[in-house]
């Protein structure tokens, strides 16, 4: 059970609220740290498109990483300008893209015009519901000791999750299972989209290193792991058939329930060596 | 570490599939249970309104539920009809509703013509992002033992979860804790929606029982609860800061880390009893 023991400098995205703490037949009032979920509306080139509730942390990057892993932009140099602006509803994030990517934006909405989506990015059409990621060109493999490291270390980089209880985490680790990039949020697919966009804007390659969450890994998180590059996805939790479906196709590894020294590989296990 | 022991008659919603397991030192090929993640596509009087990946399974209470908890249609009696129809690309779910609500439909759709919406059913900028639940008519106060007996009972009934890892249930308890409907799914706003539609289609009244969640508590759950009429929401994992503050306008009664004797109150503690 987590205890209220106020960090020095607690994490952002996160706000003490007064709690009244049961615990066995004790009751106290106490204060507990709490994770914050905003609104936050990604705007392009002056136009709405879509509002997500998330942790209002490292929204450049949620911004970036949503664009190319929803495949609204192609690379990061189609951003020209990320701005975060604070208002009393929420968080408006303002992206100017490059005007071919604008194009096609406006395209697509204008072929949802007078629709609303729903849970799928804008899909209101069994047709438009799931869409395919590109095929991997990355041969690389792992040592499954790489994938364990990794989801070690990640129990330890986690301050919002140690502070709140109520958050995810989405890491990117070397060959070796060392973390590269970690982030948070409320939503796992944000913490996806961060690790993303944090990926991009420093420029780092994934093809020769793995994705590991602390979540479940439906469909969209496979899609989003592929588009970014990585050919392995590695969840704690477990995977969805259609998450194993979407993964065969994209040459992407999908590995779920890894932990410790288990881990079940549920599309192409050839990209894991054993030995050891 | 979940095992596969084929259960004689598997859950709904989940599919057997090759894995490759590793266990320690130990490699073998096997079967594994895993949910369906299946896009399920809304249509009101004919009109394609949302896509969302679901489970496939108690999909007449999905459909129902969530007409309800997004506010679509103010009772059951306003939906007419519901037919499941399986299609190649997912399933869509047809419902006939009154043409009072249908009206207000398409009011609210045409005013997000030309726009898409993402995360938020249909919200795309700010205003519309948070919307306030009815406040709570019921008074209605809890023994701290009944929701550990709920909590207690909940792990015991999901078989989709027991075979798969990967889904979340929702559940409705009696005021003495004792479970009356129980749903899952892959996605914990899902599960919310097909217990509150089984709630509808039962006639069961929400205002003098409460809802156990398996997952953490994000504002929507807490104003999905609060729209049902329960005034309690328990949840195992953390809650949200928007959460507590949605509770707290509706007088829903926000328990979070409710596991064992342990209990965080965030909102509203005044409908907890602590005696015994």
């Amino acid at each position: 059970m987590k205890p209220f023991d106020a960090p020095l400098a607690p994490p952002a995205g996160v706000r003490a609220l007064a709690v009244s703490q049961r615990r066995g037949a004790e009751l106290r009032e106490t204060q507990d740290w709490v994770a914050e979920e905003v609104p936050v509306a990604l705007e392009y080139n002056g136009l709405s498109h879509a509002v997500m509730l998330a942790t209002p942390a490292d929204l450049e990057d949620f911004a970036l990483g949503f664009s190319f892993t929803e495949d609204l932009v192609d690379s990061p140099s189609d951003v020209r300008d990320i701005e975060v602006v604070e208002g009393e509803l929420g968080i408006t994030v303002r992206l100017e893209i490059a005007s071919s990517c604008f194009v096609r934006l406006k395209e697509r909405r204008r072929s949802l015009a007078g629709r609303t989506g729903c849970g799928l990015c804008g899909a209101e059409s069994l047709p438009q519901a799931v869409r395919r990621p590109p095929v991997l060109q990355s041969a690389a493999c792992f040592d499954a000791i790489a994938v364990r490291l990794a989801m070690e270390a990640l129990r330890e980089r986690q301050p919002l999750h140690a502070a709140s209880g109520a958050s995810h985490a989405a890491a990117f680790a070397d060959c070796s299972g060392a973390l590269r990039v970690v982030r948070e949020d409320v939503g796992r697919h944000n913490a996806l989209d961060k690790l993303a966009g944090a990926m991009l804007r420093e420029r780092r390659d994934a093809s020769s290193g793995f994705v590991a969450v602390t979540s479940r890994a439906s469909y969209e998180m496979a899609g989003k792991t592929a588009r970014l590059g990585a050919p392995l996805l590695a969840a704690v939790s477990g995977v969805t058939a259609l998450a194993v479906e979407v993964s065969e196709e994209a040459g992407l590894c999908l590995a779920g329930f890894a932990r410790g020294d288990s881990l079940n590989l549920y599309a192409h296990p050839q990209r894991i060596r054993h030995g050891k």
